[in-house]
């Protein structure tokens, strides 16, 4: 449904464009145009030339595939490289999650998705020729695997494992089982089965 | 909270600057970003030029508030005007509702906010001084107040029906009762008696 005629034509055309946002429908689009015009006009500024500032500067890393500015990576540094570690990701919320949440200070590598044969995501799209590459530039000695516990995900997991154990790499897959603060009693069945089946001895 | 320091720079600005669109908190803004970066390369580029667009072109109609672009506002046309109705709305998104919804084409004047002492919004803050000048125009025969049934909207309607009385101008009110498809049994009381006590005859 596109905004009514009945709102000028370029209040429609900054509706239009507020809608391509994940997650923003019509009334949340038109509610954001209003606020932005009545009460944020310099927050609107800032946004259109934040929103073209980073069109123009951030671009992918080529090693590890993270947006990434200019200046280098700032997840690929030779200190991270020293740790052994990389820790395969899907996208680039799942590395900030990581780097956020956890002491991990390897490097990363981010897939920007998974192995989905039926929407044609192979191999090729997730860049694990560059991934080869590096595992066989020898310094990686630990392949964190930290894909979702998806269908797709777990898939990708077992794929990845394949090429790290081809290279006689060790390869580790992060924990799945009951989150902490969870209660048993409301767990689903898979996620419990997978809790009992990677118990760690105390 | 502000975006941890882990994002790059220009990214952080991104960010924060999606923040300040209403009803976006941390981490949409963070899912937005790489959703326009990832996939939407075309739409933020649209986004920020319907912005600065928008900024350098909507302004707000001398006359009825409303936001209004260059060749003149489309809600004071002389056609509305000759109905001689006059609707009062708290906002934009209240002008818009009312066009889109029903079958109303008369002209409107814009409040940008409803009467509140206490956050400092008085006549002069919601433009009554420029209503004033039109009520004494002499072209309104009816004025239609479609504020909020809100307590300040209710005083809103109080005040803005005083000025129209003192005119000798019909005053009228939106009605307010069970909503279409509601069910007695489940609309409050404040409702309900609202319902009963403006009741109309068959």
């Amino acid at each position: 449904m596109s905004p009514p005629s009945s709102y000028p034509p370029r209040l429609t055309r900054l509706i239009d464009a507020l809608r391509r946002l994940p997650g923003v429908g019509p009334k949340s689009a038109q509610r954001m145009a209003f606020h932005l015009l009545e009460r944020e006009r310099d927050g609107a500024r800032a946004l259109s030339a934040a929103l073209l500032d980073a069109l123009d500067n951030i671009g992918r890393c080529t090693q590890c595939r993270m947006f990434c500015e200019g200046e280098g990576c700032r997840y690929c540094s030779a200190a991270r490289t020293e740790t052994g570690q990389l820790c395969i990701v899907e996208g680039p919320a799942d590395l900030i999650a990581i780097e956020q949440g956890t002491p991990y200070r390897g490097r990363y590598f981010v897939l920007m998705g998974r192995l989905s044969p039926i929407d044609g995501i192979g191999p090729d799209e997730l860049g694990l020729p560059r991934l080869s590459e590096q595992l066989d530039a020898g310094w990686v000695r630990e392949l964190i695997i930290a894909t979702n516990p998806t269908v797709e995900g777990e898939a990708t997991a077992y794929y990845l494992a394949e090429m790290g154990k081809a290279r006689g790499i060790r390869v580790s897959r992060i924990a799945h089982g009951v989150p902490m603060g969870g209660e048993l009693e409301y767990v689903d069945a898979g996620t419990l089965a997978h809790a009992l089946s990677g118990r760690t001895s105390l």
